[in-house]
């Protein structure tokens, strides 16, 4: 199980006093980009050197409670399944300072050519740095 | 069934040369705001007056193609079920030049007290502009 | 002077119960991109085709009043100087309701190679559409 | 002269393949947010205890060099005056790998009385924790 701790910035919230809700989807989005450079994939460089990009075709998010302005928040992470060309995830947002639950999401990503953002295989060099938990 | 257009800027791409995915939750949120208005429901009036706000509880997306800048799409919202204290909206996003099915969203929001963000019962009046098309 | 109006929405607010600082910028880019648009300058086309982009190099800007959600405001765009590769262009945020200013700023764009980001002179056809207002 | 690290993901890029530049004002935010916490001023405490909130007057930024994703970044934070209702401050951001200024910016802060935003002192036990460095 991987974890990723953020902080909550203005940036982060909206006008009800709590973190508007899509913005989850980029603590989530922080955490996974983490834990695969925690695996030895640079995004960045999968893009130049391989020509290869992950894309997310599926999110199915619960939000639970609300975090705010300042609440430190982790993240954590587990390979559900990995296959050819795609990826499950399972993801959860708590925070911090109570261990609160915030959101629980089930997150698909799947590998593409970064030009024509059509479905490739997964690299084995990859797959392997990748195996589940 | 409602819909509502939109305009792709910088601001919603990312350096995959694409929409981010969270920022399509931005644009389903347009929509259900200007859903709302054209119920008559004003959201920060719905806050200052009766002290309540709808927040999201539930959203499960599929991202099925990927909106590029320059891209005008538009949003459509139905209204699956109205219940006391939440209701239950589907919506997908379709690029208008060509037809493109998007992104096409599952989306449950909760009525609650805007101050303690408990649960809190949708008004009739506000009940009877939303009933189910 | 060319006027642009867009809605406040939930996502550009912060837990303040205003507009977040640095959305004001998103919407002066979404004024500058409808006034290229309206110019005839699609920004997504000038970087397929002529390998091309306009970058900000400097913004100034001053918040004066803020803006919340729900609130129409007005962005105009006044173009003070167009140079070989660089403009200058002065912009106001109002509120359309009452006509408050909300921000005015002073924006300086660059054009560039699109891949280098290298300083690229303006083509002609692009220069005459363009000129001060 | 304080320092904050900070990675850049896929949320903070644009199509251009760079980091967007609206949300450079977010790391210098984020920075200006953890100097605040290293002075001992928890900024949702500030609102909740004593009613008062800074919020952002003006900024003048230079875009000298584009981040990418992935790069690590620094922002840098100089206190350069500070007043009875206001402070100036000169921010810089860096990349970490090679050095470069990727941009330069001065920024103005107001306290405010949080639910009137309008001009408040600084307190003086938080004036005390921020002198100029």
């Amino acid at each position: 199980m991987f974890h990723w701790r953020m902080r909550v910035y203005w940036e982060d919230t909206d006008a009800g006093g709590v973190v508007y809700h899509a913005n989850y989807l980029r603590f989530l989005e922080r955490a996974r980009s983490e834990w695969l450079r925690s695996c030895g994939v640079v995004q960045s460089r999968l893009r130049e050197r391989e020509g290869l990009a992950l894309v997310i075709s599926a999110v199915d998010i619960k939000f639970l409670q609300p975090a705010r302005l300042d609440d430190e928040i982790e993240a954590t992470l587990r390979l559900d399944h990995l296959r050819a060309a795609s990826m499950i995830m399972s993801q959860q947002l708590t925070r911090v300072a109570d261990g609160a639950l915030l959101a629980r999401a089930r997150v698909r990503a799947g590998c593409v050519d970064a030009a024509s953002l059509r479905p490739a295989p997964l690299p084995n060099h990859l797959r392997e740095g990748l195996s589940p938990q």
